[in-house]
């Protein structure tokens, strides 16, 4: 289903006299703080978020399963979704693809209908958690199991994942490893750990070279006992034995409980180690949640790090990955990335707008209570006016949601689709 | 496949020479220290464990799911690999079945079956988290569901579960909620706890007078940011506006980060509110792992609790229901459960040879000292001889899973069954 | 020191034109909305939050402490401190006093110096936790010890609080026990909670008819293994077992990572069972942080459950207690308690903007995005002015700190009170 | 107060007829299993493991703290309480100081007094979590505090306990650090990170060449946002940025709930760069309870990677430091601390019996089942008799608590030092 742009004017203008109020209210203010508004519009504007091609359908949990319906039953519906959401939001401009799911069968054709929609092709992602059809199980491990026969058909695996992305355009491998162990004893830790950064090796050096490697961590599930890679320590580690294009990517949801993930993104950036994200929010462990929507504040501070550390010129901006990576079990997927793609934009607007200058002296200064006023000055804020203005310069809709439902989308790509159809996933 | 008891027998006596050899030397010594030895064989020799229909095939997670070949097929196949499990441990001697996923097709021949094998049928569990061709979906809830609708679907199933498990002679019914919310605002909280309790009412109105309900709790997962029923307080709360016979089943993985559940195991009896157990382990959630393989000295408290709070008269042993609940992702399922029985079996074991007389001198007089000395001379002690020798004189194999991996059990119900044959199950 | 009203004023006249602005324009817009913004305003006023007579001082950990400076040397200019708070922030009009650390030396002197500052006599404390020159210890517990004569002196202590609380006009006795222990074994866990149960039936008997038992939980510190008290569900045991008057006090640090305390408020409200709040933060565990510094979100979840529980009937807003218990360990502890009835006037304005109505449609609908919006809504929404206008319509300053630092506050109180006065406390 | 050798000898051979009899029964089963029973004997009675100075006290809480009489009141006095410990056990040799608590009067005199009682001096520690006397305070953070003069009076304090260490013979500094923040905003945490970096480097440049620097990471506590060096990646990045020398100290109750040590072991093995333990146990933070006294299994499973990694080569043994450290609030530090090292002795004969050569054979053939009978072969054998039977060959007590009570230890040293002695501690 492709939106005519007529669509989104007609919306935006009904929405036009309310949110100009608001915006005029708020730019007014900013401009009076000395900020420059067309400097911080232009910041939102330019920021996109990568949506893998597995979040187009339903999610589910190892209980079971409830489909949406009108799910993508191949990877051009899976670019046409991306392309809608697109056009509401001017936030997504690149899907990232997982491979086997998403091996095109003709490779031009989809990178004109890609090309068309608008839409580059972001890292690409492996597959070695499930058993693909090779003659070897992943059962107890892929890169790091055991077994060199098992290792080889992991490591031949990626290698292929990467020819795909070169014919595609994209510029990048993530690595995500279910590789652990259930049982103390299972497994002999430090081999594990040397059969992975030796496979590791092997696929790093298959990558082109103006290509990087996002190495994932994940303290647990679907290993329960001990993961290969369990923490941003480990996958440093193993970066830095590979070489300069691998950097550690951040999950939200793959941290034990209570950890400072802010300080993670500062640790990766102090060392220029920062891969990129996967956003997401949980309350208990990798729940998947929609990103915000459980703590945003955290979202918020993660911001405040990346926007400092790039200012001082720890890590480049550009140089950092984005991209969605939640599991859609009880809402409809494109609303759920809708707000996704809202709150990410909502927490960095606020980022933007922390007077660094004033927090620094607090820090130096040692006032506490100053520091603190100074980031609840800025989260505090409602900034929803500033990015549904940006969006609207960026030519989206002022209310995405609203104009997604009024035009019932989702009943749409249902009768087109059918009730029962499955978006390749988990 | 069914065990002859010729090949347990020769088995012992192959092992004859070296138990003999330990269980003199521990039984001399325990007898020296004024244990009544024989009776503490009988209370091992007792205790025996449900295994639930689910656990003999393969478990998965949401990632996926590797098979383990000669998974049964049926009812029938489940009590065939459960009566061999008893032939081997003597250890379990009754049955937990899942509706919808083991109604009977013809019951008074799995009766008959389930009776040449000795096997009774233990308390029902209904599933109310999967849609099974109900014409509502319980993808939003069922007993707490904000739809009348559904919740009149959810109780009838119940209600349909006990009918079925009146045919077989259980005597109980387990009701596990997957109901919550996955984000704030989804869910009224008061109004889903209300729906829930009028719910069980119903249910609980329709059970027999010697039945009872194992009302179990859970933080999290298959929803995650609230659980209707997420901990102890919650279940007693329900329990108590039931009746009588409405008690808190505690399933070992269903807690928060740190949890004492031994001291929950305490409350409960305190109030004679203690349900049963659902054995599993786990490092990090609901991971269901093989009970004792990563706590085990969690499992021999929980053991002390339970034999202090019967013998001090707040809740009768009797009263008090036995399961195994974990998923076998990396193991043989059999295999797995006979390491169960085994952890369960050695920390039952520990907790009966606590000096309690001197235990409690030391909480009165405050020697904290002596109390922990109190409980290590009882957890370090090497009580497998005793488990053996019980196991023994009830009738079966010295040792399991040496003789169940000699007879080449697995290879025999993989070409019985086949490779890809599935059980039903998560 | 004494704040002379025309400070406020003077402070308050320099901020009116910008306040005023964002006033018009938030108040314009929720009129519009259809929001009775008078209503709305007298809400925030009324609502008011008792601060402990310990939070005054500089807090500690057990590595150490660092002293503030002025901090108040006695009852009298821990009030002083508390007037200073109220003048500002019209937030705070009672005091909520530990026993022994508060015992008034001249009752009708310290009743009419409250009485002078507007400052009323909030829930009582008593202290078991430390000993303060009884013959018994309470090293290893007190209300559940397992001598009798540590319990009958702790409850002999608890009843000496309620006198004294009698005669200044308080209503209620929070009891904190810290009895636990710290290993395995250490303790009878069913006996520790009997003989605390006899414990508090004795006390909760030796209080006025008018006056409510506040009784708190907390799973761990000062003990590691167990605590008496550990969760909601012992305390509403054991509340239930003493009378209508006793109910379950949420302190927000006392709980297990990733516990849903929201839930626990509208579970409590469900039974008419909340007694009230000690308003704190933490990422780890009891951190005891300024409220809402860490988890906003959540402070903002609470306040919709409280505000949603009274509004539908569950339990009355009256009868709830509010009180801040935060320690102080950077921060002049007046500054802190200045950001954190900001953060809770925050919260609760927020809490109180939810479309609830909208909301109730969205939950009976299984409108999940739409339910998350709805909360959103209320969330991202700048209430700051609207807390100011309350404030300043109350008599308080525009901006708190800035006038508090303005004036020098901190620096005369040194001067009053020198640079190593050390208020009781922790 | 000083042992007499003949007691030891007395109180053994009261208990060796039992003893023998389970010694005897044990070491012949191991040698029929093919064990080299008098290597194993050796390895045990050769595994020496430090007391800290402040271990000999009563520990606090933040709550309060309660003295145990008899605490020694100088180092002459802890060098004394040691020296006993030694003489109990045997499995102790060396004292940790801390410095400012543990500055010597007369260097000779005590190096002469500890060469008399056959200890010596294990790695220092240094104290910059409290204020001791300097121009600066540390309240906002020591080596990574954002004013220089702060750093600077850090890095000389540090770099004079190297000079006193030096003085006694010790060869190691012990750098925990509490610096972090409470709050978001306070701290620049790139640049905390980078000032504590600079300021270690100077420390580590003040080091003889043959001394070793252990850097202790800890993820909160008494900072509760954020720690410097929270985890076991960021204290080896910055030891990696000071050289060989510089190693990761474990402390085992500075984790994250959940958190895998045993991996965190093996990684650093992996990569040489494990400093040390610092032995204790926790079931919620940092409680510094008895070690093995939680989480036996965990300890156990922490001397199987320690083994491995040193067998296979990894690590040598000699290179890593092994430290108690817990807190003593409710027992005699004494019996604490033997109760302590028996379980390290436990933990590491178990160990010492998995058969390594069957495991690995599991291991690489995915025998899941195997493995974790293998690993409980050992764990669920009785070794104290192996124990106690090195201890006796050591010249130690059969049973150490038992002749310590029997000798009324703690009355004699508080009619000798007072029931009101205090130690310096926490």
């Amino acid at each position: 289903m492709k939106l005519s742009l007529d669509k989104i004017s007609d919306h935006n203008s009904k929405l036009k006299l309310s949110h100009q109020d608001e915006w005029d209210f708020l730019s007014n203010k900013l401009s009076k703080e000395g900020v420059d508004v067309d400097e911080l519009i232009q910041k939102i504007k330019d920021f996109q978020i990568a949506v893998p091609s597995w979040a187009l359908g339903a999610g589910g949990t190892r209980f079971g399963r409830f489909g949406i319906g009108g799910e993508p039953r191949n990877l051009e519906e899976k670019l046409a979704d991306i392309g809608l959401l697109k056009d509401l939001t001017r936030k997504t401009d690149s899907v990232s693809l997982h491979i086997p799911w998403d091996i095109p069968s003709d490779y031009s054709a989809i990178k004109s209908l890609a090309s068309e929609l608008g839409i580059s092709f972001d890292a690409m992602n492996s597959n070695t958690f499930q058993d693909n059809g090779g003659s070897e199980t992943y059962k107890l491990g892929s890169l790091g199991n055991s077994k060199k026969a098992v290792r080889d058909q992991a490591v031949a695996h990626n290698i292929e994942v990467v020819e795909i992305g070169k014919k595609l355009g994209s510029k990048g491998l993530t690595v995500w490893l279910a590789d652990g162990s259930n049982f103390p004893g299972q497994s002999s830790l430090r081999s594990a750990l040397q059969w992975t950064q030796e496979s590791l090796t092997e696929i790093y050096k298959a990558m082109p070279d103006d290509w990087k490697m996002l190495l994932e961590y994940k303290p647990y599930e679907p290993n329960f006992y001990h993961t290969i890679i369990p923490d941003w320590g480990t996958s440093s580690l193993l970066c830095k034995s590979l070489g300069d294009r691998a950097k550690v990517l951040v999950d939200l949801g793959h941290h034990l409980p209570n950890t400072n993930i802010e300080q993670i993104v500062a640790t990766l950036m102090y060392q220029d180690m920062l891969a990129g994200f996967h956003f997401n929010d949980s309350k208990y462990g990798d729940d998947d949640l929609t990103t915000g929507s459980i703590k945003p504040y955290q979202l918020f501070l993660i911001f405040c790090e990346l926007i400092s550390g790039s200012e001082d010129g720890a890590q480049a901006w550009e140089s950092i990955s984005w991209m969605i990576d939640a599991s859609h079990n009880t809402k409809d997927p494109l609303e759920d990335l809708m707000q996704a793609l809202e709150m990410i934009s909502i927490s960095f607007a606020k980022a933007l707008l922390v007077d660094r200058r004033k927090l620094t002296t607090c820090q130096i200064e040692g006032d506490v209570v100053g520091a603190q006023e100074c980031l609840q000055e800025a989260f505090q804020r409602d900034v929803r006016p500033l990015v549904r203005e940006a969006r609207i310069q960026n030519g989206g809709a002022a209310d995405p949601i609203m104009l997604y439902r009024s035009l019932a989308v989702r009943k749409n790509l249902i009768s087109e689709r059918g009730a029962e159809s499955r978006s390749t996933g988990l």
